[in-house]
This record gives structure tokens, sequence and C-alpha cells, in this order.
């Protein structure tokens, strides 16, 4: 296994074989699976749970780790090959990756999506630079398109918290938010659930479609799977018989690169924050999920989150155990 | 072994157990001891020597650490549970500290006083709503009101030092700054000196008097232990045949959350700072301590701390040790 | 071994020793050589490859590291032992220095040259004042007069690229760059290829002539070792039969601490750039060797860079073996 990076390349029973050694090792620590091996992490943006799980895991199956990130250097990072580089960055990335990725046995990076252009997010060209550069097995710990370390953590959940991949109906629903979020996590959330073969509904007000090219992805894999893929717009629909909701803020597809438009447009939809009353119709034990952070009293009411239902810390804790069974893949 | 938190509830035989267990370790490296173990660091304040020294800690033991800290995550965590988080708070420490719990195997927090309110930094509210949502063994890296890590260390070093616990003179004094400090270092100083049952003498100027709960708490654990507390505002009197005397700054209580009355009180006191003549009717092995970091020339003379009297390298050494005598007891 | 400083105190033998273990460390992983020992490290200036590099190297050995950096605690330091700290600085590295090397095995500190004065960065005054404090082994991370870590990385590259001691023509060559640089790599650098017995060119315009006393040096060094040193100032003569050219942007000793002159003099040596004409007379298999990072389009153009001749990569990875070596020799 050489990278964590596109969900549909490790495929159903790659990740099915993965999540079930994320397990094994929760139960039986390996404490020198990977005695001397080093993971390299390069934060082009900032982290909390990334960052501590991972250095977390590398501890756990005694090997090491290192953190670049931009507060922690001094000179910024140019992307473009073939700039002159007689302004403020001081160093290319055709440099700093392979660089980083010698002194690790495997490379894990972090860039969020420029949110200028929809089309240059999916396409992660900037991301698929780093990636080609890399030269070591290679984590992505969030791009511009995908978040896949969060969805193999999210699919150890569904599998601990008992809901089932063939049959179980499950919720990704659009939520209020202060801001434009990237797609990332919305896009691999979906074709996480899509993959295991549920019974999924992207439920999003008008002008928040995900997009085209996601969403057909995400049909072709459900089928695959024997899974389905539909959307709503009535969170009180979409919520029938559910095993589970997952709760996720993104950026208008419509006003894409327009923050301004999308706040706009978001004004009208402060209603969109899951509260006890959205579990009316879901079946009695529907779990509610989100990626964290999550900002309380506008994606989620404090009373779900701190209630019953909610699987939040489980899944970030599940971020350790998922990661630990990729690295142990790859590096032992 | 839970927690390192209050110093009563540790105890004055669990004290001399675990610095009794910080110099086996000293001697004897037990480098596989917390081996695939984590220690999660939140540093909701920066740090120098807490930092270094507890992860110093857990590499010699054999195990793993990382840490959080507010220039290492982009978003604001926010404090109030019911806040309805549409502002700059990005995660709530009721999610942020069970996910950093999650992957460690014990947690550490540093959060400073606010130092508006006395009462309030005193009940160390915020702090104690971080440690109940901890879940996992818990180490106060200092909080408003308490730095424990500290006094062990200082107990290892009265104890290296040869300075007797019944009959010991310990003169802990205040000393003029550049700003008003919190108490959380004099409170947990005095608590262990007390707990040791040593003769201790509080020397302040008027304004500055500890508060009178801590002062009364002190008087109990020394009375248990063998020992005594007075005060004094008189340097030349108070250091009279003492054994040690613990320096360290810390705001008027008098005006505690007035900065400006602090410094316009402290104004006239320019005279408190450590020289030489301070010692002229102490033992003749009198040993000066502090915490560090401290303001030569204002605190201290650097004669005094570049002297034979000056232990504040070995007291800060041994964090070291005694944390990892801690972790000891808590993880292997 | 107690240092990594001077280069000519560890001698030729002593690094030929050296770079022999970073190779044999490359090819035979001793994971469990350094356990339980600790590696602290102080960046007074950041880093990318150099902190990088250090927590790779212990890890690999199975031992620990931590940082401190300016970015990472609150509180500024103080360089002067005598100052009166009533001012911004909150901790004397008369304290600071002693405490993390009392939780490491061994200390390594990057502080780079204030670029005010020609003779206090050569004489690296502050730094030595470190070094002295320490008292633990210790390892130069750049200072103002030196880089060796680079150094110790570049001698193991060379042998790598089959490139010969004896005999071997090497071309230390300024290049344009947007700033006035430190001395320390060019300085390390012509001390390196003396000791390995090389006939040395150092290629530079008027105005930038490296200082004399380094001149002086090296040219001492060579003779010990067979080798040679000399002066040019055109590229292309310089270049004829070189095995190696090793780029490298300084600051102009004729205007030392004077930026703006420094900058009025360079703005004429904008084709100071490396490109593949400059290998015209080279022989053929020249290599181009920088030591990161590089400012592309201004010391050398992306085509070389990304070329078959450019080792900066391989160089980069270099610094982890022979450090590894270097602290193997120090710590096991």
């Amino acid at each position: 296994m050489r990278e964590v990076h596109r969900l549909e390349d490790l495929g159903a029973a790659g990740i099915r074989a993965l999540v079930a050694l994320a397990g094994r090792l929760r139960e039986r620590p390996e404490p020198r699976a990977l005695e001397g091996k080093v993971l390299a992490l390069l934060f082009l943006n900032p982290s909390l749970r990334t960052q501590a799980s991972f250095q977390a895991a590398m501890s756990r199956l005694g090997g090491g780790s290192f953190v670049i990130a931009p507060d922690r250097f001094i000179h910024k990072l140019e992307f473009d090959p073939a700039a002159v580089m007689d302004g403020e960055t001081a160093e290319n990335i055709a440099e700093a990756v392979p660089v980083l990725a010698s002194y690790g046995d495997a490379l894990g990076v972090r860039m969020f999506a420029a949110q200028r252009d929809l089309a240059e997010d999916l396409a992660d060209e900037r991301f698929e630079l780093i990636r080609r550069l890399c030269g070591k097995p290679f984590l992505n710990m969030e791009s511009a398109a995908r978040h896949p370390c969060q969805s193999l953590a999210d699919w150890r959940t569904l599998d601990d918290l008992g809901i089932p991949a063939a049959g179980g109906r499950f919720v990704l629903s659009w939520t209020n938010h202060p801001h434009p979020l990237p797609l990332a996590v919305a896009s691999d959330t979906l074709r996480m659930a899509a993959m295991r073969g549920m019974e999924i509904t992207v439920l999003r007000p008008e002008g928040y479609e995900l997009p085209e090219s996601v969403m057909a992805q995400a049909g072709q894999l459900a089928s695959a799977s024997g899974g389905s893929v539909r959307e709503s717009d009535d969170p009180a629909e979409a919520m029938e018989g559910a095993h589970a909701v997952y709760a996720k803020s993104w950026a208008s597809t419509r006003h894409y690169g327009d923050p301004e438009a999308d706040l706009a447009l978001r004004a009208g939809l402060s209603g969109w924050t899951v509260d006890g009353g959205w579990f009316a119709a879901a079946r009695e034990d529907c779990r509610f999920l989100h990626c964290l952070p999550v900002r309380r009293g506008v994606v989620v009411t404090g009373a779900v989150l701190d209630g019953p239902r909610s699987a939040v810390v489980h899944q970030a804790e599940n971020r350790m155990w998922t990661q630990m069974a990729a690295l142990h893949r790859m590096l032992s």
C-alpha cells in the first residue's frame, strides 16, 4: 500500500481490511511495529486533530514523526516551479517536498482548497503536484477535494456503532455556518457511504448542491456496492428512517469563489441547525456524526452534541486507530 | 495514580514516594517503561521548561508526546459549552479536550489565570471544566491557582540539597517584577513547604498578602506535618536562620485585576530584589530557589543567580525527573 | 566526541570516520541505538531542513527530541548576562541554556549572524557564550560563522557522487540573491573542501571576497591536505575542468552591515545566476551543489536544478544520515 489519497483507489475491500486492522491495533498494541520509522508531516494549513492523531499514531507503533508548518519556518513556499523567486517566497516545493520526503518513510501533506474556482479545487492541481514530487508513501491529510483519513475513521465508526452497510440509511446534510467551507469532507463522506453500499440522501438547500462530478461518481460507487444516492432539500423527509445523519457545512457551489453572495444566500438558511426535532421520524437510535471542529448552536445544538446520539468524539478517536492501520500497512 | 493536580490530594507520603521514584529513574534509566504510550500536551499558554521537560520525560521512558498550542492551530477555542458559536471561536473545549485525551494515555493542560477576579482564579473554574472533560489520567501544567509539577520538582530539589523537612526554615518571598503575575506558583510552593512540615515565613510587603484561603489551608497542612506558617514584611527579620529562600513575584491581592493600581503600589517596592545582603543573617549555606523564568536584576541579582547559593537550574532539571516519576506511576 | 562545532577540530580523519558511519547507518538501521536518549533543539532562528533532519535522525535511532523556538514560547530571551531585565526579555540565556541542556543528552542550537559587524560575526561571540553555558554534548545548527552539519552532509555527498578528494576541482561560487545573506555556509563549505584536499576556486565578483581570516585558514587547511585555494571573478575561467560547483550567495564583505550599499552593488550583478552555460568548459559530469533553500531563477535556473547535474536533494538527505552518525558517536 503506497498511499492514502483517493478512497476509490483503496476500494471497498481494501478499506474493510484497513478498518479491521484498526480494530485489531486498538485491542492489541504493537508498540514496536514501526521502530526506527519516521513520518514526515507537512501542514500548509493548520490542524488540531490531524497533527495530534498522526503523531500519536506513530508513537503508539514505536516510530517517530516531525511537523513542518507555516508558522514554524521563516520562509514562504513557492508553488510555481517556473517562478523567478526574487520576491517573498524563499523555497520552491520542487525542492521542499522531496527533501521532507527524504527524511521520512512516508509523507503526509495538508493543503486546503483555495476556494477561488470550483473546477480548480475539484482538480486538486496544486496538491497533485506535491503528490507527484513525493516519491515516498504518501498520505492526504486534507486537500482541496478530499479528506480520506476522515472517511476511513468514519467507516470504522459506523462499524463500531453497528450501523449496517447494506440497507443503512445515511443522511449527509448541509448545515448553517458563519463561513463558506471547502467541499473536501462532504465529497469524501459521500464517497465513503457510497462505497459502503448505503442508502444515501444528500440533504441541502438550493444553491448548495454538491458538484455534478462528485454526485455522479458517488452514484456509480453506490451502484457497484448495492447502495443508492438521492437528493433532498427537506430535512423532515430526508431524515425518515435514518440510521445516521452526518452534518457538514460547505460553500455554495452556485456562488463558489464569491463569499459575499454565499453569505447572502445562507442568511436565509439560519434554520439549518441540527436539533432534536430533526430526529422525529428517524430511527430511535439514529446517530449524529460530524468531522469536527463543530460550531455549537450553529451547525448543531449543544443538546444533540452532548446527548447520546452524538458520535463525534468517537469519530475523532478513530482517526488515530485507522491512521495507525494505514501506517502499519505502508511501513511495517 | 490518576492525576497530578492538587498537591494535598497526593498527600505527603504520596509525594515522598514520587520523589523517591524520581531519584531512582535519574540513577537507573527505564527506556522501555512507557513504550507505545502517548502523552497529549495542551498549552493554552506558552511554555519553555514545561513543554521541554514533559517531552523529554516521555522520550526517556520510551513513549511519545505531541503538543497542541494556540500558535499551532488555526481556530480559537470556546470555553463556554452553552455559547452559540457564530463568532471567532471555532471549536468548543467540550469536544477538543475529550478528543485530545482520546489520542493520549494521559493529558497535560496549561491555562494561566485570567487575572480579572481573585475568587474566580482561586476557584480555577475554567480549568476544572477542562479537567472534568478529560476522562484520562490528567496533569496540571499550571492553572490559575496551582502549579503542582513545579512543587514536586522543588520537593525533590530540597531533598537533593539536604535541606531538612522537619525544622527546615523556608522563606517564600515576594519580589519586584515589571508585571503583576499569577498566584499559582506561590500558592503551591507554600502548600509544598507546609506538607513537608517546614517552618515557613511568607515574606511580602503590605498589599501583597497571599489570599486568606491559601494561608489558612497552608496553616492546616503545616500543622498536620509538624510545621508552621507565619508572615513578615521585613526581609532582614524573615531571613534569620533560613535554610532556603524561594523568591517569586505575584500580583497584589489588594488590587487584584487592577494592574495600574498594582504597578503604582509596586513602584515604591523597587528595593525588593534579592541580593547578597539578604543572606546576612541566614544560614551560611542558605540556598536561593526560583521556578524560572527569572528577571535578573529585578527579582534577584545576577551575582546571587550565578553564585553557589542558586539552585534554579537544579530545580528546573528536577521538573523532568519528577514528571517522569508521575508518568511512570500513571501509565506503566 | 563532545561536539559538532568547528570542522577543523573534528579533523579530516575524524570527518572521514563520521561520513563512513553515516553510510553504514543508511544501509543498516539501528533503531534502538539511542533508546531513552533525548536531543534538545533550540532554534533562535527558524528552520525547515535542520529541524526535520535532526528530529528524523533521533527517531531513526530510537531516541526522542524536542524543539524550542521563538514562536513557541511567550517570552523573549536576553543575551546579556549583566542586563537588568525590566523590559521585554523575560529569561536570560544564562538560565535557559543550562536548563534545556539538562533535559537533553545533547543540545543543538541555531543562531544566525546579526549582520551588523563583520568582526563580531566572525568571532561568533553570542554563540560561543551559549556553547560555554551548555555543559553537554553540543551541536552547532548554524551560527554566525559556521554551519558544520551542512558541511558534513556535503562531504558525504561528494563521496556518494564519486567526486575525488585529491585532484577534485571544486568551485565555490557567489550568486545573485535578493538579500545579503550570512557567511556561515560559504565559510564552512570552503573549510570542508580544503580539508578534503581539493583544488578549490572561490569565484566571486569584486566586493564579495570572503574574509581574509577565512581565506587564510582555508589555505592552511588545503595545504595540510594536499589541496589548494585560489580566487577568481570570472565564471568561464573558474569553471574549467570543474567536478562540482557549489553555489551560495552571501553578503558583500566590503559593505558588511550596510544592506543598502550591498543591494546597490549587487544590482549590477544580476548575471550571476548559474545556468547551463556555466558548465561549457566544466567536466561533462560536473555537479551542481547548494545547501537549500534556493531561489530558482535567481541563484540558479530551474533547468539546472531539475536536471541531472543537481545534487541538492541528495545533499539535504545526507543532513539526516551524517547527523545520525554524529549523534550515534556522541550519545550511544
